[in-house]
């Protein structure tokens, strides 16, 4: 049964039923509260600072109790966070003689910030499969393209020739810088804990002979970085996940609004494997995938730029700079989870039609070669000769709807020439193979 | 039982509970895009193109079936948006017979948009009811603190004295121009209708005599205003609710921002009626309702931004800008509505001290009303004298620490001036009072 | 000269050289300043607060006086806006006996805030006659082709047919909204007079005798609005303008979104009426009017994302919402008055190719109108049969590439149906003929 | 002299007169895109692909030939770029037998592209310098003060003690993480070349054995990395250029957000060495620079929100995406480089005030140390009583206006405990001195 306020992904098919949201969840978030609280207490009884059985109690109270996440969010609302809440709970269910040691010495936020860099880290690892997988598909494409002569276009005109197999090594790289900068970002996402003020004063009045032990202990339960400096209000690892999160987006959009303009009914080059269905018209295949990225590239930015607002946090904790921070970070998590699920399956199971693509080198009835000819006639006829007779044939080529090569070859001065080769398209794509070949090395 | 990847507020203290969070959950986005469909059959039968019987049959279904916002969640990602699935949900619960004047003529769009619209009303609803209250309880504060002289700050040092009325009046002006902004925005929202690529051509086929009656007639089934045009790519109503959403956050955000400011603990001059507890020191009352205020007001603004983006919307229906629209036209009803309660309970409840306030008046040694003695004392002394005489008190006042009035006391030239009344912060609050009455008459 | 950190447009074809550049320039904004300082005094003369020849003496001055924005720029550091020094060289310039009456009783930001307006009310005014050139030129566009039919395409994909004049139709919609809005706005646009904390206070201690008379005097001098109470952390005006500036390039990015589309080399259905050149190919005519709209589309957002952040300003002049406000304001003018001026060119321009829209409605072989076919084709075989009809022969169409006529006319269960108008696309246009004539109603 | 539309930095006072101003106004990024112009014919000529007279003849065209800024500015317009422009005029200006050899094979983008890494390697000089400056200073601030007690401050309330050094740490951390990813960001800018369409095929049909080659070279000759993929469409490098830049707006934006809190006429625990007069108040002193640095952080996220959105360009070149970026990547090494300077600033003229600091540690009466009694009193007395006891006597405290050292003395329980040291505020700042210690270990 759902209630009326909450949200089960109904506005987001972008990421709705991924692994990138069971994994970013509240049920989830819950679960790397309790993580953290117990964590917590295991570092402190490893340090001496509690009894064995306090950790055991509190680690098996954490993973047994039944926290309802709609019940703390309730009453999160009087404390501003919900692990007020959730502590009282869980003192409550680890009995009187271990209640004492659940959550000791430690801030909500402590516990809040490590839950989140948890949260990413488990997020981060279905979305980083999926970019993996769509690397590896879209370098099966540019291996199988690599020669696959299509228009370059830019500011929506034919420009030169390129090949498919350029562009999606060039999507590919794209992948790879994105999977680099999420890789190193989470593997220096640290545990948080600073007690009261960041400076680690309750641990010592609990006992700890070195307060400092205690954050690298803790860190090591989680399997997260130990932090140089309690990090309340320095948000580095939190402004580092918003540029790597929102770079991803933007990477993955770069390869949707390539296929949403080459799946463009008067261009179909290329056709996602199973396009959406249309209420209206049978025979309408949008290109589902490609849009839902298209959506999430055009939020992950402003998302990302709450975050780095949130940089600029007063005190030694903020008056709402943190609280801000909480939604935008998993809905970039979200967002980006969804959208690497999308680019995987787009990615492999793309359509390429080279048909299409050599037909539309065509288009522009040879212009397409034009710089070539300005090259390589130079030498012939001499520039300004060269430069006077292509434009003239450039402009009655247009006119009439003629080939360029036709024209050329009723030229007497250009008779030796191969101008098979110097008009054909396909002979112009430079050096998009040889790029690709290099592109394609990175792994 | 919420399921994993549930949001059910635990990362949203600022809206988890309130009204306007129902009335904007995935349910009642659900209940709107069935209100939608419902309408636009009841709307056909009123013009003779479909049965009566059909309208009916449609709007029991609507009420009655039993749709799970999660399982369309699931089945929206195919198409890229939930009403696919709910057509065919709702035409099979309606059974064979009248099936075919489910969501006849239209496109998913339609039904989204106008849903959409129907969310935007009914969650404005609470906002601009909390708004009203937030009015009321500033309007009291202001009349009541007419001539409470406090420091003006600037620049976060004190400048010349005004007074706690005229804040409270400032901040209730903010509240209705956002009420104002508000409830024009809501009273225009239109219904939207077009069919497949806006033109209602479907509705001709299906023997509309005039299919330009048909939006109307729609829009008055659901209370919504009447479109011109169909709008799927002209986004006017849905950038006017981003403007007025994101004035009302920052609105709000004025006045969290001060409240905190005054509330700091050195400061001590308001304080919410009940801060929040903290999990690590008994003692502290934070200023909660104004922090999670001032988070909000933190990302409403990028918010609003990917929306204003999605004006830019190419075609008869874009391939992101739309779908991009959902989850941040969503969030920001939801902050605004968490905002506009949190500041209603904020400004019923707020406690202010106005001896602290006098007091810090105090806290330059008179200097806060160097301003008028520069004004005052010119007349009397020659503009030169008294400007050399100003400026050598000042320093002197700075640098012992001593009281302006009592050195000016000893300055033989100004014998016969009331300096008591001169110097007395309280009486230099200038047109404070005036401008809080001139600004109470507003309604 | 130019010194080498100005800002000469280089970065800027959008807007460089354009009559709102010069309305906005540093030039410009100097000049408002002087403009809001000689009517300050003006206004305190008109209430016996100043000499007559005071008011005269600081009006020529400010008209005649050579101030240079660059070395007030350099000397604007020390205390944080250039209002401080202008003031010190305005009152020098002056001379002694009416230097006294420069900005009496004013602080800076009461002359910021006011020549920001009188810089948006002069940048506005070459915009929005530029947005009206634009409404009249697609205002004709739409007539013209009133029943121009062509694809209407959802996302990417065709649907069913459209007119070229329902899309130019809809263009002109949005940039009369964007008229409406700005027009409503700048006509709102308040003077700003609070003095140092924002009570008029020293207006009556130079003696005022009621100090409210003065902000009402001082914005009829500028012929801005006259403000209910000085608003300079209550920043209504500056909001609204962002909503409307923010409006305004999305509106107009919408026309270059689709201008776009529709002039990529494969579509070609419209043109720039002059395309730019390139510098590598000859033959290629760049949608360059298109491009810088769509460019400025994609900033606007974000400026207003900054302004509606700065409503969020503590005390009674804040310590850095008003500083950040200058810069993105100033650039939103410019980006929306370039692109006014680019869009009204662009419609004023464009060249349109009904033969090539009329081709492209024979791309999907005729299944563009398939949702006509499966309305009116119920009747006469029962939905059942109709529906089963239409997918196979949709199937085929698409399989063979053959034309859905040619298929349809071999079916003898049709024969008597009038196939050649049930499958024209041109005939398939619903109510775009009457939405056009509706929405061309608005003035 | 000014033209009217220049921006010589009259509204913006943060970075107006800067180094960062000057290796970024339009005068630089001509002198860079004249660079790149030249070392494009240079890497020619060093692979044989022009004459080395060229290469010279360009160089010092490039060096000597009199552009105007200005002059391009105005010209751009036509073709969307200043290149168009530039490469006419030096064309002309190295004459009839070397102009060949200008531009050669090369696309504007190629010289807009590297002329804005250029640029940004320029602009970033004087920022990273200040950063270390900064770092330097802070260093020492947080040596000086290593036990310097002071308030907590959390939610703006007393949390307990930390001390002023750690805070200073804190900043510094933050200064250091900027510095290092500023610094990796722009020793990996690339130049970018990749002719018309990203395939390098014109230097192919200019002759070039290997095309691939010419990249390197050209890289070398400016300074900057070798691209592996030319990335007109695959924007990493500006991308990883907005986050590095954004983080360190924030950063500074911190740092700025504690001074002027610590600042206020009511804390007073720091202040500016020299802070900004007012046009009001002679006896203001304003926190200029925090404030202006507070400005930049306000704007530099949503800046780097429109180049993280710019990555979402498609095809060979975007029409609009691309454009989008050159001012406000522009604009964020001005704000970076102001506020870096800024900061350098403010951190070696702070003045530190530990007596307020002490001071405001008994403004809760000895509460600020309640943690810390709660946890050493209940081994005394047990957890129980020691939690009532101390509740009991905080409310007393409260109330009363009692310190609560005081109360505890009083109470026969706690005789013999060294109640001086427990309740001594600056004896309960934990581990802020050793992570102080720890933290200035970092380089």
């Amino acid at each position: 049964m759902t209630a009326a306020d909450d949200d089960t992904g109904l506005l987001a098919p972008g990421w709705a039923g991924s692994a990138a949201a069971s994994a970013t969840g509240d049920t989830a978030f819950l679960r790397a509260l309790l993580d953290a609280e117990a964590a917590l207490t295991r570092a402190q009884a490893a340090l001496g600072l509690a009894p064995a059985a306090a950790a055991t109690a509190v680690t098996e109270a954490a993973r047994g109790a039944r926290f309802d996440a709609r019940e703390l969010a309730g009453r999160a609302r009087a404390g501003g966070n919900p692990v007020i809440p959730l502590v009282a709970g869980l003192t409550e269910a680890v009995g009187e003689e271990h209640g004492p040691y659940v959550h000791r010495g430690a801030t909500s936020q402590d516990i809040m910030d490590t839950a989140m860099m948890l949260v990413a880290v488990r997020g981060l690892a279905p979305a980083l499969a999926d970019l993996e997988r769509a690397a590896r598909a879209l370098a099966g494409l540019a291996a199988a393209h690599r020669d696959t002569a299509m228009p370059g276009r830019t500011l929506t005109q034919h420009a030169v020739p390129t090949t498919f197999g350029l562009k999606a090594a060039g999507w590919r790289s794209l992948v790879l810088d994105a999977r680099d900068r999420l890789t190193a970002v989470r593997d220096a996402l640290p545990a948080q804990l600073g007690g009261a003020a960041g400076t680690l004063a309750a641990f010592g009045a609990y006992g700890a002979g070195d307060p400092l032990e205690l954050p690298g202990a803790y860190a090591r339960e989680l399997g997260l970085a130990e932090p140089v400096l309690p990090w309340h209000t320095l948000r580095t690892p939190v402004a580092d996940l918003a540029g790597a999160l929102a770079f991803t987006a933007g990477a993955l959009g770069k390869l949707a609004a390539d296929v949403l303009v080459l799946g463009r009914t008067e261009i179909a080059e290329v056709a996602e494997g199973s396009g959406g269905g249309s209420s209206a018209m049978p025979h309408k295949a949008n290109p589902v995938r490609a849009t839902l990225i298209a959506a999430a590239a055009r939020r992950a930015p402003q998302l990302a730029a709450v975050l780095y607002g949130s940089l600029t946090a007063e005190d030694e904790r903020p008056a709402g700079a943190w609280h801000a921070e909480w939604e935008p970070l998993r809905e970039l998590l979200r967002l980006v989870g969804g959208a690497a699920r999308g680019a995987a399956e787009l990615a492999e199971a793309l359509r390429v039609f080279p048909d299409r693509m050599r037909e539309h080198l065509g288009l522009t009835h040879g212009l397409v070669v034009s710089e070539r000819l300005s090259a390589e006639l130079a030498p012939v006829l001499g520039r300004a000769r060269a430069g006077e007779l292509l434009t003239a044939l450039a402009r009655r080529t247009w006119d009439e709807g003629r080939p360029l090569a036709e024209l050329l070859a009723a030229e007497p001065e250009l008779k030796g020439l191969d101008l098979g080769d110097l008009t054909d398209p396909a002979r112009y794509t430079g050096s998009a193979g040889a790029l690709t070949d290099r592109a394609l090395e990175r792994r």
